[in-house]
């Protein structure tokens, strides 16, 4: 009899134990930043309108430079850029980035975006919404992906930026790899 | 003896079915649309500055619009908006809507918001915060609850926005549709 | 032998007792507003472009205000300030804020931030993300700390920002103190 009881304390405990390592996780929960729930990558295309090139401009400045330094400090850019599979800007757009940069830094380029993924194909439909600092002189840099809809419910996450072309101020592309580390 | 160990065995196993249920839940949440932890639906009144009606407007244009098409791209106003319980601009508000909006597309009327709505009633004091694409022509479209304070400490959710009457550019509402699904 | 089957049935309940309290845990997790995971106060310095400072500026005006009352309605004003671990302007930055703020009331100053701290030091190297209205009239008052990077992978929580110096429009200062309840 005594072993059955004991026996069945340990298992008891070892219960607790488990119980324990779980309420763990709740309270602090471990993400492994190599495993998202999602991930893609998408290429960002940005031709800015010059004034006259209605039929392909997808951005368009909102405000002039001001006169702190001479890397566009204070130019606001609104924009409406297709988003594609790989790094061709004639490639067939899967989401739409309806959002908006400016210049932030007054001896270097560097930029802040805030806007909204919106895909609406057979593959899916619904929102990400991402903002965050684009230091154009690093490599990469890590945005925040902090809500989504639709198809992305809740979501939150990573996008890591990294700049693929610059043409002057008319055109350039970045990569965007979007890991949602909280899918529903 | 035997069967009371084995009953044992099959406590221990169902308790770590049910464990790793929990487990589950910890990783990737269920969350279900269909049933936010708060929800309440309010009326946004947004009465454009004109030059002359100080007394009324409630938002200005800080940048004029582009000529990127005809559709107001790049157009920023910035509001201060009474949110009210229903439809009536003259209702009393139960919150103001503070941030800004601008148009980015050049075919079409489209939008793209991020705001503050500030309770600070008997009923609720506290901040949410909201930002996302208001893809005009939608009959419904989903922005993300991104953050909150006070009474919606830390809450995320989705606000559903409805457009409801549009007056030339001296005024326009929205119904807002806001379900938070984390509470705390 | 009955006496020990009971036992078993205290145990298992008592278990499943136990795993209903975690399990309301995780759909409503119970956060407690006086226990950050992490927190840190900063202070915030902004030196407004006149034209002429260049040198000593860290932020510009991207727009005038519009004539919607007389406190700057639609002034968006574009930074990259140093925020710095003291209230001493000349104190080494920790980390940069790098985002945009605007006036959004008519009849008192009122302001509206989004932003990103960045931090690249041996002590921190990431991002975080915040916005929210920032009610100048209020002694305190909550953002939003809706992501992070780096460091502060995935982060969220409240920042609450204090004036501290108003020096007219050419200084100001904010205590910031940074509260993450989701530490990764």
């Amino acid at each position: 009899m005594a072993s059955i009881v004991n026996k069945h304390y340990v298992f008891f405990f070892f219960s607790l134990l488990i119980l324990h390592t779980f309420s763990t996780n709740v309270h602090s929960k471990t993400l492994d930043k190599n495993k998202p729930c999602k991930r893609f990558v998408l290429y960002y295309h940005d031709i800015l309108f010059n004034g006259t090139n209605t039929a392909n401009a997808t951005s368009a400045a909102a405000t002039n430079s001001t006169n702190l330094g001479n890397f566009n400090f204070g130019k606001i850019v609104v924009f409406d850029d297709p988003m594609t599979k790989d790094d061709h800007l004639l490639s067939p757009p899967v989401a739409r980035a309806q959002g908006f940069y400016f210049y932030d830094m007054k001896d270097e380029f560097n930029a802040w975006f805030s806007y909204t993924l919106i895909f609406n194909s057979t593959e899916h439909k619904g929102t990400i919404n991402i903002m965050g600092a684009d230091m154009i002189a690093e490599e990469t840099r890590d945005l925040s992906v902090v809500g989504g809809t639709g198809d992305f419910f809740m979501t939150r996450g990573i996008a890591t930026f990294r700049g693929e072309t610059i043409q002057g101020f008319s055109y350039f592309r970045l990569r965007m790899d979007i890991k949602l580390y909280e899918c529903y």
